[in-house]
């Protein structure tokens, strides 16, 4: 079972694999992401995956076999295990603190053609991912052991995805992680102060300077943050208040979809190296815990980082980041690139 | 003039570079370090750098021409600037915050052998480079806008370096940055709930156990801490109580030269590809802010992080880290490599 480990002078936790731990010689890693080959997320590979625990499917087709359009799996190498019987166990060691690595960990296999991407699906596919995020939250949230689930998506190799085929991935947590409880936090003092949600009122102010927006429609709006960590980060936000994202409505769903999938293909345009190579990214789901009550003060939106700058010393040391590119020039970029 | 801009939620903040800003094009990223060709720090090539702003030199040599054995030069592009009428301007921009990003930014250039390296050179050579570190935070000390000096290095491409040629990089900062200031706080915590220092409480506690500690001399330990973000993770502290670098000693400069010695190469043999590639790392000085007195709770040591994995999706959205080695083994490697 893998262990979290609390660094002992600030809040900082990290998932320990105890049981097979790397050795020098595994960390040879690849320069991209696996290409041709035996793919386990093809259809007609079904039995090579771990049986699915959600699917969308053609009527009449049975799980684990071709015919479906979407399928959630336990993923095979797991970064937590959650058993039945496992309970949050908390312990010291000496000085230090640690508990169990308990959790899931599920891959969310988009689409059944190798070949398809974000940026290639349809909007009613797309529609069927964000679906089967707010499905799997919800299943999830029914089991007590669980406070919050992550999703989010590796795209390339250097955003840290191993396998080409499209996917996204979901961590269900024991405790609500640090960076979530910074932001709830962050939100609230916010909230004590002016009585107002500081993503409802980031919204507001964007809205009316249109210097950082890159997108918007009737429910959401797709802008470059002020303060962004990565050059071409943008978030999408819904334009009213919602801090969970299971409450996301089918009809809300299609307009996230539509501006999701605009957003991804201005930043794949843009961000196209003149060979032709995509930029690799990374997208996180950042949504209140599963067994909070409604929260004023907390606004669930999504992160999308394109990977083209590297975490050096200065950023391992400082917590800053150094952003070559002012979210101004980035946002203007978005809007006016040709599709 | 670089800006820093605050995340509005969270403590976040980040350096936009305003002036020049990457277009989407600038954003081609070299599978590895520039190898061969012309190498700005190179003895012979010192007109193509920045002027020196601190030497050892032999006896007779001018500034900024060859027989230098170490060169501290400002970076040619630097991450802040500082010009002597600068001030520390912090303004709002509606609901955002920022402030003007006033800094230094310098190189110091470790050995003027195009082939060195930190593993290759002598203990001597290695005290010159601890001792420019030491020097450079003295003299940056005696400008009150200055309130933290962070010095690190980047390893190979992986970790952020561009130049092969071996370096280490400066950054003085006129605010105290957010990682430091938490591990303070995180110190001071412990400090009021015990009276006695989390880090000596550690090095104590791992020097009894015996199972984490990779080497120890006089003065030294180098260690895998217990909640390692990255395999292989190494933090070289001082035995004995002290929170700010800028007070080593002659003597214990030697001591250290040697620990560090000794752990860099360790790391990198163990690390070692079977096609002789060596691993990329970072280390970082974790020291008390400039004009800080000594601190009781705070205790001055390196941190080096070997780049074998990558940040993706659950890092940015937790604040977690997945380590696939546990520091237990990781320091069984390092203490039983033959070199």
């Amino acid at each position: 079972m893998p262990e979290l480990r609390k660094d002992p002078i600030i809040d900082r936790w990290v998932i320990i694999a105890t049981e097979r731990g790397k050795r020098p010689h595994d960390f040879v890693i690849e320069p991209d992401v696996v290409k041709g080959g035996f793919c386990p997320f093809d259809q007609g590979n079904e039995h090579t995956t771990p049986p699915e625990l959600f699917a969308l499917r053609d009527s009449g087709t049975a799980p684990n076999t071709p015919g479906w359009h979407l399928r959630v799996v336990n993923n095979k190498f797991p970064a937590l295990v959650m058993r039945p019987e496992d309970l949050l166990n908390r312990q010291g060691e000496g000085m230090f603190d640690k508990m169990n690595g308990i959790g899931t960990h599920e891959v969310i296999i988009e689409h059944p053609d190798h070949q398809a991407l974000l940026t290639t699906i349809t909007i009613e596919e797309f529609m069927l991912v964000l679906g089967a995020y707010q499905e799997r939250m919800l299943t999830l949230a029914q089991d007590p052991r669980y406070q919050y689930v992550l999703i989010f998506k590796n795209w390339g190799r250097a955003a840290g995805a191993s396998l080409e085929h499209t996917h996204s991935q979901l961590i269900g947590l024991p405790i609500v992680p640090e960076l979530v409880q910074e932001e709830i936090q962050g939100s609230k003092l916010y909230y004590k102060w002016k009585e107002r949600c500081v993503f409802c009122d980031m919204v507001r102010q964007e809205m009316q300077q249109q210097v950082r927006v890159v997108l918007e429609n009737q429910e959401f709006v797709a802008l470059c943050p002020f303060a962004p960590r990565s050059p071409f980060e943008v978030w999408i936000l819904p334009k009213t208040h919602h801090s969970s994202y299971m409450d996301l409505s089918d009809a809300s769903r299609r307009h996230l979809a539509e501006i999701f999938s605009a957003t991804l293909k201005r930043l794949e345009k843009s961000l196209l190296s003149p060979d032709g190579f995509r930029a690799p990214y990374n997208f996180i789901l950042h949504t209140a815990p599963l067994r909070d009550p409604a929260m004023p003060h907390y606004h669930w939106h999504f992160e999308i980082m394109p990977k083209l700058t590297l975490m050096a010393g200065f950023e391992w040391g400082s917590g800053f980041f150094i952003n070559p590119t002012p979210p101004e020039d980035a946002a203007q970029y978005l809007r006016e690139v040709k599709l």
